[in-house]
């Protein structure tokens, strides 16, 4: 079984490789657009499609906002973000449990890129393959709900170390559920220092506002 | 990059033919010992050692129950596991997403298996790649929140389409979070119609009797 687990991981790199490249070559196709665009990662039913509504409406009035929604199956998410006010794209990965660079670079080609000010990717709610593939957006946020429990940060520490912001959601449970928002940060920060934590909670439009205080900051609402 | 993904898919094939050979050894393995046993899949989160625990609490009494919990890292599930009173092996994945029959088989070496009565596997948490892995369990248990929203079984048919029973957790938190049990029902039986459902709540032990009563019925409690 040894030999198999060698081929296997000798191709994983390729794979990353190809995919770290790519993700460069989408990065520069994003700067010269001058486009701010945002991969959303979580667990399912965390509240990724939630954060881009409550995001997308705040927005809508003074920038062109598209959103690429990936899913196994059904448009459910894409037709929800387009009710809030963005152009949408559905990309159903059947089986795959992330968006990857060659997806994302062949969605780019349908999109007129110069009439777009800010880009979210709503990735594939799995919080754990995801990570590995970095899409070549500006920033990667990372949404988890309190209704996870206590343990969720300690537990897939790769994801939330690929994160330059994380947003705990869903912080109007917290008593129901008993799980504190602030123990949550406390371990956020151990796992990744530098990444910035907003506790939100999406339903009460709780932490929008800081949030895009820190996406946007030029962005006077 | 077609060639590529038609490598990707014959190595893939070549990965999970090999994984149903070994499940079935593993099948075969637990039926000589007279072992039932239970793979328990689910997102992060949902309850999977939350509902583990209330069956083990349930039945250590008359029976000898062994776990096996995996995680990308940290035994805090395994930790909890035996402080409920079975005997727990934890594997720490890395960053691998489920888990598959070579790590189980594996691990049941080490095992007296002449001793054990049940097992439960308690797989990766991610409700989408442990799916296509059968890990040679007399059943496949697939573990949801009411807290997860309204569209998780829709957006995940195949692991659904895999499970042999459901369980509905959280079902207390229902009126906070505006998701009715019924309706997550409903769309189960429109995925899987042979899939059994339960509605539970491991915090208030709700439903805990019944699912008891399918995975063992010879069993007084």
């Amino acid at each position: 079984m040894e030999e198999q687990y060698e081929k296997e991981i000798v191709i994983e790199t390729d794979f990353l490789k190809k995919n770290e490249q790519c993700a460069n070559d989408i990065e520069n196709l994003f700067k010269a657009n001058q486009i701010n665009a945002y991969d959303i990662m979580g667990s399912i039913g965390a509240g990724k499609t939630s954060l881009i509504i409550e995001l997308v409406k705040k927005l809508k009035d003074k920038h062109n906002i598209y959103a690429i929604a990936g899913d196994l199956t059904t448009d459910i998410d894409a037709e929800r973000i387009k009710e809030a006010g963005a152009d949408v794209k559905q990309i159903n990965t059947g089986k795959e449990c992330h968006l990857d660079t060659t997806t994302i670079k062949n969605t780019l080609q349908d999109i007129n890129l110069k009439e777009i000010d800010i880009l979210f990717v709503e990735n594939v709610g799995n919080l754990i393959c995801p990570a590995d593939y970095r899409l070549g957006t500006k920033k990667r946020i990372v949404v988890i709900a309190i209704t996870e429990g206590p343990y969720m940060v300690l537990k897939h520490p790769y994801t939330f170390l690929s994160a330059d912001i994380v947003v705990i959601n869903k912080i109007d449970l917290s008593p129901y559920v008993g799980v504190e928002p602030d123990d949550l940060e406390k371990d956020l920060h151990k796992v990744n220092p530098k990444a910035t934590v907003f506790q939100c909670s999406c339903r009460n439009r709780e932490g929008i506002d800081a949030l895009l205080k820190e996406l946007l900051p030029e962005f006077r609402y």
